[in-house]
């Protein structure tokens, strides 16, 4: 990479020389969107690897803005080739965001370093999607779009000049001493010459997160077949195991939409051949429309790394990284070359025979086995910027196999960042804990990323029906049997039980699809925590609650916020607080207004903490008043294009209520030249009855649904 | 910091159109030590930073040996701003080092990232001497001369060029599919145009180290009284508590040296104010010179965080750093003006009234308090080129100030670094695994630092008795109570075997003193792995253990080789063993050779793996045939400059055996003009009786002992 010299010195004068940080020039580039560029930033960054267009039509939608904080409050400054940034924090805010974190939501007092990597039990930066974005309780987010490992101070650098300074105490006799004075800023190291930064205005911190996730293009909107069941199948079965099954799920009852093929689809994997075993699947073609016609489709595993025994080995080689992965290849594929030979390959006897989608694999580290980085890449781009950019390129291209094909696809991928919103894939990982699993679904939210708490093995049925539970109530709902061979009805005394929560996620189809409607056309993340929601008491978030630590093994005592990260919001009106292993109750803390019992739609509470015992059989759901979930029947198959089924939309509480229903063909691009249509529902209360309209369907428009019929729960 | 900006744009244009690596070009800059510059090095670095100046006497005296490493195999580059560097690795070659890491001696297969910190409980790079420094069992050394962050892929990383590839494995079907291939080099990124190389040539490992230590300038060599015992006071301990604690260690017969005051000498603390606290110390002068008189030294903690009530704080202002640490000012110690302000208020009614040394707390970090990585600093000294040499530059400058008034000192520090193994202070923490502690003591000799497993309280006696054992072992016989106020008879049921074990440190007086003399003039650690041992069966050191792990929660199986670290080497003669708590008994594995019990001088075995079960009041100390340990009497106080104590040579084994003893005042700096002298003591076997002789004492030199009498241990 040659970058111009005489403006690499130019800049070089400019900035090292400069004693005092600059206020970066901010300009609005989308209604409510700040942008200011420092120093000279790189030209590979994080939007442009992800190929991130803006929804203008959905940021407009929004309204203009102000900006949201005090300009002279923030600096940035290039110094010995690094970027130094400074964003103003008020004694009140919390922040949330900083990517796919795994135990924490509140971000504020943390030291991260922003770093695609398999998470590894602590939430230090090192994360599947490090998102170099922040969301702060006073309603704005800022994000840094840049590929870089970002360093950030998010509250706890105090500085000398500081206008606010921090109470200075001494440790000999004042027992209330603290480790971490107060800090007034977030603060940011960049190992680069510049960076793009953007500002986002609220008035509402959700209202930043949706800017957010416009800007990104939108959130993605998978299939309608995406929201239904998926099962990976245990690595080396091949097609005729897969279609067994396939169809043990029919026979028992079990709804399914899609198939996943683990590493044995490949004669030869990490590293991988991107070929199928012809030992195991004889004709792949034959197969794969087999199983269309039983209405499954399938999805393929891979990792990218390419084993020299790959068809595309030899004509990739000029065109990949110094070093290897698993001694396979890696495709340097910001090169068009390389994007052109490798995702070819992805699509030749793969997309193009009818697979719906893959699920990438390792591209996110561990730094034990993928390219270090002192890798060096022939397009010049720095082995840091391919680490934090591998799994959003990876998105990108393979969704576009499948746009030029005018056909959606949704699949999974263990690595994404900043820029990735509108990419159709859910991330996951090996980690395994259920607590934090819910926290990352928490967090995926401000991160524009979507989060699978997948199920794979349980040690006992009760941990295995409480997987269960909460992954029904996330973004895919999925058993990844790839080493296990675990299926749903694997403990046979809660089978019934799963089925029924499987036929759950059938009928709530309408209103998942609608909810990611929504994170589409208006960027609202369909899973999110509940500080978002209105009415959430989280004056706890500023609250410190201060440890004592044994001083012998650590002398610095910690404080820390209580927060709240087992239970979020799923989609516009339901509220979801998972019980796990061991709980026979719980607490659930109501934001205030009603709320109301999924199931039975009772009243259950408003702005107050509830303590319920629900039984090992139902995972606790609340609605908020108001509420209308539109349901469909059960299923064994998502719908597809044309056909029509039943509506049943549930009322609940006895607020005015309202609800868009959104409605496309489900399958295709078309609702990107407008072949969509949201239809209006409402509830409102006369005379002590509920009555409930629809508006009609857009002529011309998909019109997915007939037998629409009301059940007012809460009567 | 200004850089030349022609010749940063002609390395830009030399070293990022290049696409190939260069090999460097080194030169042999004292015998067996060669060195190679990259780029443009930072002018700052460690050994500058330290002060290092080479022991060039001693080099010679070890001899001229050729470069080790094929140059072809060394390759380095500098792209995008960063320094790549490439060294050869060998399929049998296992490695040590890259500094003071707690829980592992082998380092092949490491990826870490040095960088100066408290010890997080993982050996990932972050330490309190991250030494950018290795050694290699084939023999020979590599060291980065460079205060930057820098990674380390010691053989992780697998090239596409390799000339010995890794074999492809197919996971599929491969049992013995490997997560991490077989990598032929060791590889670093360095955040920086430049930097300095230096190899260090064997033929053993041994002889690498001690050229490293010599090019350090040899190791430290302390006071007499510095390897006697100390104790650090409970941290708000008054001058009256203080004298009340030497009178208490008197009566009761335990040897003492120096005591440690800990925060509460300051009349404030975190952030300090470097003057004594009148209320606890009217009248520190008289104090400590009251001290002196009882032959009791005192060292004072501190860290170097300024209290804007310090009396130097308006002062200093100028020259400090853009953020404080518990709201102190941090000094730019790189700045003489800074300097002269600072350790000036360091000597002035402390060092200058007779206290013997500081403990100098909290240079290390934790990033949670420290200054932030976005810091400036006046000089124009990166926050991380602070952060990496803040503790050596304090020893140094502290250092300074007694050998200006040529008298010795030796203390404690949380932080240092390649360079520092000249300066006389200890390293410890607040970790507190006994295990650890001893894997670090074994570390501490490959790191050119030393290391005290300290004693700072026990949930039971024979806890307290197992750490205290192996504590007098150490660098540094220490109890720190400055948070639980124990002391050596805390524990009544194991009192007496504390006072003998304490009582045994002051009787190999003798013997440790020599050893450091070698530390110094021969650069050889006294206190190391049993890996450097001749005759020690290493070869399960490249044996990889394969174990299978959760597959659900970690896919990746892992291989570990198995390493000795809870046995180590202190000095030339004595092999160690420590129990820890719960353990009755333990193997030890003899090098070959003839080894014997250091108590009775029985037999204990060769070359093999023994079992002892030597009871609660023995640590198991063994001695290499022909061992030599010279002894004096248990005082209660180090002998003073021209005291002269009885010596008890004791011999073990049957072959002939030699000791190199070394004298000199045993205080002041004097040996560095000449002024101290090495007696040879040999013992012989001439018919069946074994004779012990003794050089006479060189005519001028310091004569340290009378009465000298021999002890057969094997007779």
């Amino acid at each position: 990479m040659i970058r111009p010299i005489l403006f690499t010195c130019f800049l070089f004068i400019c900035f090292t020389r400069s004693a005092h940080a600059q206020a970066p020039t901010f300009t609005e580039v989308e209604p409510g969107i700040f942008k200011a560029i420092i120093g000279k930033p790189d030209s590979f960054n994080l939007l442009n690897a992800a190929g991130a267009i803006p929804y203008h039509a959905g940021l407009v939608e929004m309204g203009k803005a102000i900006f949201p904080l005090t300009k002279a409050d923030i600096s940035a400054n290039v110094i010995d080739g690094k970027t130094y940034l400074r964003f103003p924090l008020d004694k009140t805010e919390q922040l949330y965001g900083f990517g796919l974190n795994f135990q924490t939501v509140y971000q504020r007092g943390k030291i991260l370093t922003l770093h695609v990597d398999n998470y590894a039990g602590k939430d230090n930066g090192r994360t599947h999607a490090p998102t170099p974005f922040y969301i702060s309780s006073k309603g704005y987010g800022v994000f840094i779009n840049c590929a870089r490992y970002i360093t950030v101070y998010a509250g706890t650098a105090v500085r000398v000049d500081s206008k606010t300074p921090a109470q200075v105490q001494d440790r000999n006799t004042d027992k209330n001493w603290k480790s971490h004075p107060y800090s007034d800023a977030v603060e940011m190291l960049i190992p680069a010459e510049g960076a793009e930064i953007y500002i986002f205005a609220g008035p509402t911190p959700m209202d930043a997160i949706r800017r957010y996730n416009l800007l990104n293009g939108g959130g993605c909107l998978p299939p309608r077949w995406g929201l239904g069941f998926t099962q990976r199948v245990q690595r080396l079965t091949d097609a005729a195991g897969v279609a067994a099954e396939a169809k043990a799920f029919e026979d028992k009852g079990y709804p399914l939409d899609f198939i996943g093929l683990e590493p044995g689809w490949q004669s030869k994997s990490y590293p991988c051949t991107f070929d199928w075993d012809k030992t195991r699947f004889p004709d792949p073609k034959a197969f794969v429309q087999d199983m269309l016609k039983k209405n499954i489709r399938l999805n393929l595993w891979t990792n990218p790394y390419i084993s020299p025994e790959a068809s595309i080995s030899k004509s990739i080689l000029p065109y990949t990284a110094s070093h290897t992965v698993w001694n396979g290849l890696v495709a340097d594929i910001t090169l068009p070359k390389a994007r052109d030979i490798f995702f070819t390959q992805l699509e030749s006897g793969k997309v193009d025979i009818g697979i719906s989608g893959y699920k990438m694999d390792e591209v996110d580290g561990g730094d034990g086995y993928l390219w270090p980085d002192v890798a060096t890449f022939s397009s010049g781009h720095t082995a840091e910027q391919m680490r934090q950019t591998y799994g959003l390129m990876m998105q990108r291209y393979v969704t576009e196999l499948y746009h030029k094909r005018n056909q959606r696809t949704y699949g999974l991928v263990r690595a994404s960042n900043g820029g990735g919103s509108s990419l159709p894939y859910v991330i996951y990982n090996d980690y395994y804990n259920h607590q934090d699993f819910i926290t990352a679904l928490i967090n995926s939210g401000f991160a524009g990323v979507l989060w699978t708490p997948e199920v794979r093995a349980s040690k006992t049925s009760e941990e295995w029906l409480r997987r269960f539970q909460s992954n029904i109530f996330s973004p895919m709902a999925m058993i990844n049997a790839w080493s296990s061979g675990t299926k749903p009805w694997t403990f046979p005394d809660v089978a019934e039980q799963v089925k029924q929560l499987a036929n759950l996620r059938m009928q709530m189809m309408p209103y998942w699809y609608s909810e990611f409607a929504k994170y589409h056309f208006q960027g609202i993340p369909p899973f999110r925590a509940m500080n978002l929601e209105p009415g959430f008491n989280n004056t706890e978030a500023i609250k410190q609650v201060k440890t004592k630590t044994n001083l012998e093994e650590n002398p610095y005592e910690e404080s820390i916020s209580k927060e709240i990260k087992d239970q979020y919001m799923a989609g516009e009106y339901l509220l979801v607080a998972p019980l796990f292993t061991g709980q026979t109750s719980r607490t659930v803390i109501l934001p205030k207004g009603k709320w109301f019992d999924f199931y039975t739609g009772k009243y259950a509470g408003d702005g107050e903490v509830i303590t319920v015992t629900p039984g090992l059989d139902k995972i606790p759901v609340y609605v908020k008043d108001g509420g209308i979930i539109p349901m469909m029947p059960a299923l064994l198959h998502a719908p597809k294009a044309g056909q029509q089924v039943n509506l049943e939309i549930r009322y609940y509480g006895d607020k005015p209520g309202t609800y868009n229903l959104y409605d496309d063909d489900g399958e295709t691009f078309n609702y990107e030249k407008g072949d969509y249509s949201f239809r209006q529902i409402k509830v409102t209360k006369q005379n002590g009855k509920l009555t409930g309209t629809i508006s009609n369907p857009d002529p011309g428009k998909p019109n997915s649904f007939k037998n629409i019929t009301f059940k007012m729960m809460t009567e």
